[in-house]
């Protein structure tokens, strides 16, 4: 057998969280929240099961959670979207992203991405034959440098990869970084996906911000979210994905053989859920006080924190407690101090040890307390 | 933009069903039950929700629902699988069967598909630049040649697909017909992908065949199945794909990024709700029957009716009634006599009239019934 992806092994968050689990040690690693989902929205997904929605979704996705989107998208970005042309629902982000660079990449096109980045893009990309061009960004300000960018971008660069707010740094892009890029990508052939799965967490009051506000780029983008960080519902494994009709049609036709449709029930309660709703103002200040509950908490701690715009990741830096390598730190602490946490290095494509440790921190209070009081003994 | 799929267009199911639907016809066409699902299992998925299973479920699939299919394999045919090494449970068998060429297929390599076949296999194989060795098999009796299909085999043929029990024919390949195809592949480098959605659905006495009972068969496949058929839950998407460890660790690879996971309160309620039953004996005897109510049914028509040994598809040869085309028939139907069906020619890569359609007869017997009153007058 030719290993498609010989250099591919388990993923960081499958590896933290079996260990975690082995270990019984806190799990601040693979990011998901240990709260209860709203009662409501299991409920009505049980009344969606129980009215008979158990069949086919529509492969573009069921309408009324098309229909959801729209309004999402008219309410927070002020920005019209077609919900027969310009939107699928699929299984989670993760597939949406796959989804979207099997639609464009092929056998020697470039894809800029920026690393620290979300483990699976550079694997798909090369499964598709593309080469990645990655811009290593370091802490603590992981700053991106536009005019550094623009000498990268040549006749084979198809596709820019940015993760806004960004899994892991917890940095977010503002309309200027965007508006930047909106004028970098230009006149150009190169297309962009926008991983905006964490859209709704940003703090301190920031407004959210989607590349679709941005005509060059609304124009070139697939724009990928998901409902499992907005509901807490991790699991439940629905996303969609947003492209103008001529990206939307070649995204189709390979999404209608992957995975062909979306779990009906699911969709159905979701819409429910969210009609009146549609943006939940409360849940940027709900995580915003997590951060800061961690935060405010190891201000005794030997550990340094890196900033935290979005996400409900923060970044701690251990470089006055241990010269350990990154994943070699995060067993230890998972096995020792019973606390599992994903070593930063995990998100470059080239190991790269800044001595950072990646802490999610949509968990309930207590269990932020007793992460805490485990930081603050190391 | 260059497609990737140029000649793809929207699948035959969601046209036929969107027609269906806008014509208010009876949709017989894309294959889904028009029946309950069992309250008790819709209670279990409640109720898993309600316990907070709403976060990622592990990469390879809840251990739980990995533990019920090692069982199911045991106990239908004498097969030990390692749950932890030979598994993965996917969001659906379209998924599955996806992933599984995306390991295997790369650019140049043969694949042998027999037609028709399913409609996801070739542009599945054409996305990762395998080539489509399609063998075309012709109603009535759709009988494979394995000497002719000897004769196919080459240094290139990475993979060859079949589909047992067979949709659209509803033909079942016994063991006699997995003893020849394994005897052709032994000694080659040729890999086998066997969807085996259908494999309770096989009537008349018949038992179910797996290639997993096959040693020189199980060596080379990956096995894919699916809840959605066994259980009338084909909107819940949750699927399997078996292999020996070292096509599977490169399948999860590919899966982990594909995907991730699958949703997780679904997992742990099939799990639950399977424990004790593992193989639902009565299932093909409730299917039978409807079979037998349609055909029975049919008598007196003009259409003549063809075998069918196993799935939930009934093929009906209409070459007395008219000689238009398929797809232009099945229009017809669905706007004329408000009964959808599906074309046999979406079935094959070069569109082939035999004047054939097929029925779905996974349908209450009343709208069985229906049907038949329908059809008897055409
Ligand atoms: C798909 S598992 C990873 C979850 C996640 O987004 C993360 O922990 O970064
Ligand atoms: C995935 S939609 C098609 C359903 C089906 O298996 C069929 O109708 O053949």
């Amino acid at each position: 057998l030719i290993a498609k992806l010989p250099h591919v092994g388990t993923s960081i968050f499958t590896k933290m969280t079996t260990l975690a689990n082995e270990e019984q040690a806190l799990n601040l690693s693979q990011g998901f929240p240990d709260f209860e989902t709203d009662p409501k929205l299991v409920q009505l997904v049980s009344a969606a099961m129980e009215k008979g929605h158990n069949q086919y979704a529509p492969m573009i996705g069921a309408q009324s959670l098309r229909e959801t989107i729209v309004n999402k998208y008219k309410a927070v970005y002020a920005v019209d979207i077609d919900p027969t042309e310009e939107l699928t629902v699929t299984a989670g982000g993760t597939q949406a992203i796959f989804t979207a660079i099997a639609t464009v990449v092929s056998q020697g096109d470039e894809v800029i991405i920026f690393e620290p980045a979300y483990d699976s893009y550079a694997p798909t990309i090369e499964l598709f034959g593309g080469k990645v061009v990655p811009v290593r960004l370091l802490a603590p300000d992981f700053q991106i440098d536009w005019d550094y960018v623009a000498t990268l971008i040549n006749e084979k660069t198809r596709l820019v990869i940015i993760n806004n707010p960004n899994n892991p740094t917890g940095k977010v892009l503002g309309k200027e970084d965007l508006n930047k890029l909106g004028v970098l990508l230009a006149g150009t052939n190169t297309l962009l996906l926008s991983d905006e799965v964490y859209e709704h967490l940003v703090f301190d009051g920031v407004s959210p911000q989607s590349v679709l506000s941005i005509p060059s780029l609304r124009e070139r983008s697939f724009v990928v979210a998901s409902f499992g960080k907005l509901l807490h519902t991790t699991g439940w494994k629905i996303g969609y994905c947003v492209a103008p009709v001529l990206l939307m049609r070649e995204f189709r036709k390979i999404h209608q053989f992957n995975v062909f449709s979306v779990n009906t029930p699911m969709q159905i309660a979701i819409a429910e859920y969210l009609r009146d709703i549609v943006y939940v103002e409360s849940l940027a200040g709900f995580f915003a006080k997590k951060r800061d509950l961690l935060k405010n908490g190891l201000a005794p701690s030997r550990f340094k924190i890196l900033p935290c715009e979005g996400t409900y990741f923060l970044n701690l830096d251990y470089s006055a407690i241990s010269q350990e390598k990154e994943f070699d730190f995060a067993c230890y602490l998972t096995k020792h101090h019973k606390i599992a946490t994903i070593p930063l290095s995990a998100f470059y494509k080239q190991a790269t040890d800044q001595q950072v440790l990646r802490v999610c921190f949509a968990k309930q209070d207590d269990t932020l307390l007793k992460a805490v009081a485990i930081l603050n003994e190391i």
